[in-house]
């Protein structure tokens, strides 16, 4: 790779960030700088650290606010715009389809987030499902957390045996840790079914039939999901596990490791020292995969915070051309970020 | 009805309390007096209110514990269970086959619930789905809260198209309102699977496969399933939502009515006056039943404190032969408790 | 007294209807009817109960929303307003300062919540601390649950040894149960200091000086304030802890006998079948009372959807001159809601 | 410093582990090992990490267990006792009185935690407030983590003005993120009082009088402590917000700038990318502060897994008479850990 891509950010907020940090770790990418409208708890953070990335101002207001607060600001988003090959958009649910004019004025390629509607983009990606559809593609729409991280289990089983149908339960946490804004006491919600993941599944995969519902439930540490799954071609508990174990992006855990749920997960990921306890992988829970007649039932985790970040880099890559199949681009991603590299034993 | 079957109700916890206020609506029925052998918050209400049931001590030191808390005693459990036709035991799992030898000795039938092992008794008992199983049987074992409401849903649907299978997934309350010693705090937490749930509705139900996962989650008001069920003969949702809609134990709710999540039907059913807000019926989201192939999904509701107790009341119709059939003896125990009587059609 | 006064609810929630049955209790009183504007749930369970108070329409849309859902209207707030000598305003924040141009046209007094602004009243009221002040006023405002609750426990403390200053800390719960409009999920958070309970104990209190901290945690049982007091003569926990047990709206409670927190009070009032599990009664925990100097410290349970009920109540008396006295006001209140009849010593 | 302290950390728990990583950062430390019992999550991340850390047996049933999960071990903790010059004790509460046997048999220094009882050491410590006292002691014991945070406040305003009491109400979180034995939910908890923080700033700062009462809330993030202060001198609420401000360990900020409560602060540490998302610093909120009489009151967060390993580096440098005087002994563990290097105003 003679010359690196060059990468902005618009959004500094919990995605925005992670996506930052998993840019700047990508050794044949740049990450030329963030932008923001609001001298955030983040934006502070960044400021604290000592600007370790370049802040450019999203508005005029939100320059006023940046600087009243202190926080050095390095130009516009605009500029940004400029001086970028790709942008990965990660501001709050509709504000990506307005900035996208700016991207389309500078002739510029964007990767935007699951909150965007889907003709904000000419194909709605996820790295595993579909890489090659994205290839040169401008404008690519990332699935949410918990599509993305489903489409990993549901992919790797249809890759093996074929999928015909799934049913899907979605316990969601409710707000990420920090969250004032939103929040649940005491309370589970259910949403009206069929939930919107079961249908982006079907299509980014349509030739598989998707329905499901979807409960909050006031936690903050990772999304469940149980799948009922019919395989088109049976297949046992074991090599299911085998599946999901060569997965480089699925961890195969199990409550006696003391896995006992979603906050376990959490904890392990700060106690390996991953910056802010993020987990780039989903969990299947060995001891949760069951059959029943030829369907295949598990549980999957979803760290909501982190999970899209892999598929939002290996979106970049497909856009730009960095590499031309699903095997190469992912491979690339894993290698920089790192992951699977504690699976010693695949 | 000549004679009023004479019950006694062994430890007035969560469930035992709602027994007795259960039993004490029958009119076929007279409610000698309830036992525990402890000064708990539940017994020290009984005393404030002026003793509505005569209470004895299941235990010699339960005794000393009641008096000296000033807690008037009428007897020890050995004198209520003379004084009975037929027990109902509520006590803590285990305690219950301890009981069942003072039972024995004075040769009086016994009603266990679902925290006991299955041996205690001679049938495991569902009054919808085996209520002749217990015609005239001495010892009954109750299903526990989840599977006497999902076992409401799926026999019903049973009986008019059949049923193939099932996959739960149950999202459960982990604590009961005031529960101190135990709780989750930010955390789901997923137990080994298949859950003792499927196992229980395979028992009662032999013919439908089951199997299915288990999260317990940070919340008091009620446990959430879902279902993903294959019917023998294919079945529309409207079709499902008639049935549910015809049976006196089933709710059927919409979000768009404002029942949003197992919250607002603990709060619609204190609204409603019911003694300690507690609601006989599960609820299904007509919100939630969905179609996926021939398989229906859908989410119900489980008022974890109080959904057992119609089947209780129903198992000492079976037990005592008080009625025959399961249409009859349903039908009285749903006419005391006026279960049913705000359904127009019903 | 000969006829009995009249009195209308507006605004059929949390609040609204807890005030509507606590004036059906009053003997001196007639329950006319209840205004809301929208088929809430609390309303859908009137209907189910058989429309046991009359129901007006608060607008013309909840006229047409409230038909739409097939509740039966028996005519408009304005019609209801016209029936009473006395409005109980429980509608949301800023509602009841329209609302009162309605009972000025008509001559009508009102009682007004603690979310109204203080000028929407000529007093603000607490039926112990300041009963008189409300004699024969057209518009009085009810202090917050919160500072209904505070007062109590201060205000006795005053008349017996005087009070100097006191210090609070609010450990609010976020919602009530059933709301999923607003709540915390695995959060504390904090407001600006001073909190409004403290300053409005001055205003109601004005020879006391006051401040205070508030912390919002993710539960829905009841409020606990801790208390730091200064007495202006000294006062051992043994004379705080008789002081309390006199006061019919003050149960002295413990850890020893199983209170444990507010969930412990939640659950009592539920098992002594108190409608909703609702109580009137702050709760002290003798456990919690300690000394540090002269300064006296201890914690109070608010059970925040009824306890103001019985000051509102109150406040119809006073404003309506039914007594002229705290004593005999705030008695003839507790004598219909049954207040302190467990207490032996009272 | 010509030769480096060994150090060792007996227990890699949630303490231990913060313990080991914060001696690491020390120039003038060397770990030597940890020792731990069990494959608990923390030892496998510990195992994936590639073994930063030597980790030591604790017992022979412990050996075996690591062994049986493929952890790799270097000894036992004999082994590990022998090779240091002081231990840093972080088992369960309890334990550290026996492993005293082993350090006193190899004539070792060793630091216990706020969970053992006050009689297994000479001195119970406090870097800031009696560093002095344990110079060349060979058996310290430290606060506990509410007790270490609120020390350090009420420390700093006692040396500017004096403190004659405080009266404190700990909102304390339940469980730490990744805790499943222990749990409330929907439920505040309430302690006897006075509570044991109280009792313990008593011990360590015997001049000030001190009570409390302590509400244990279901949070993860960090307890919240109101502080009720009476000073010898009267301070304005901005010459206390000055004295905090100065103070290394303690960061003061505001609602204003995002920091709506415990969550926010967990949020900003991770942000920060400190490991774990970890923070040294208590918080004092500037919007908290205000003024009854002559007392202050205030609000501090304490991020409860990490506050205490400052004031345990302290202690090694006091023990080991690395520092003769708190202002050089707290500055170097400062130095160290990089603490108040974010304070560019100060």
């Amino acid at each position: 790779m003679e010359k690196k891509i060059r990468v902005g950010v618009a959004g500094y907020g919990v995605i925005g960030q992670r996506l930052a940090d998993g840019v700047a770790l990508q050794g044949d990418m740049e990450l030329v700088g963030v932008a923001d409208v609001m001298p955030t708890l983040s934006v502070r953070a960044l400021k604290e650290k000592g600007m370790p990335y370049r802040l450019f101002a999203a508005s005029v207001e939100g320059k006023a606010a940046l600087e009243g607060a202190g926080i050095p600001i390095s130009g516009m988003l605009e500029d940004l715009v400029q001086q970028v090959d790709i942008m990965l958009d990660a501001t709050s649910a509709g504000i990506g389809a307005k900035n996208k004019l700016l991207y389309e004025k500078y002739g510029k390629h964007a990767i935007f987030q699951g909150g965007e509607k889907n003709d904000v983009a000419n194909v709605f990606f996820h790295g595993y499902a579909n890489f090659e559809k994205g290839l040169g593609v401008d404008f690519l729409k990332l699935t949410s957390c918990n599509t993305t991280g489903l489409i990993r289990a549901v992919d790797c089983i249809d890759r093996a045996v074929g999928v015909e149908k799934v049913a899907i339960t979605i316990i969601r946490r409710v707000a990420d840790p920090g969250d004032y804004h939103r929040g649940l006491t005491n309370a589970l919600q259910i949403d009206k079914a069929p939930s919107h993941q079961a249908l982006d599944l079907m299509t980014i995969m349509p030739h598989v039939e998707a329905t499901g519902i979807l409960i909050h439930t006031p936690v903050t540490h990772g999304h469940i999901i149980t799948v009922v799954l019919t395989p088109k071609q049976d297949i046992s508990v074991k090599d299911a596990l085998e599946i999901f174990e060569k997965h480089p992006r699925i961890r195969v855990v199990s409550i006696g490791e003391g896995f006992l749920g979603n906050a376990s997960l959490f904890r392990y990921a700060r106690d390996l020292g991953n910056p802010r306890g993020d987990m780039y992988e989903i969990a299947v829970w060995s001891d949760s995969v069951v059959k029943s007649g030829r369907d295949l039932m598990f549980a999957i985790n979803i760290p909501q915070e982190s999970v899209v970040i892999p598929e939002n880099i290996d979106a970049i890559r497909s856009s730009m051309k960095m590499q031309l199949t699903r095997e190469t681009g992912t491979a690339e991603t894993n290698k920089y970020l790192r992951i699977g590299t504690w699976k010693k034993t695949v």
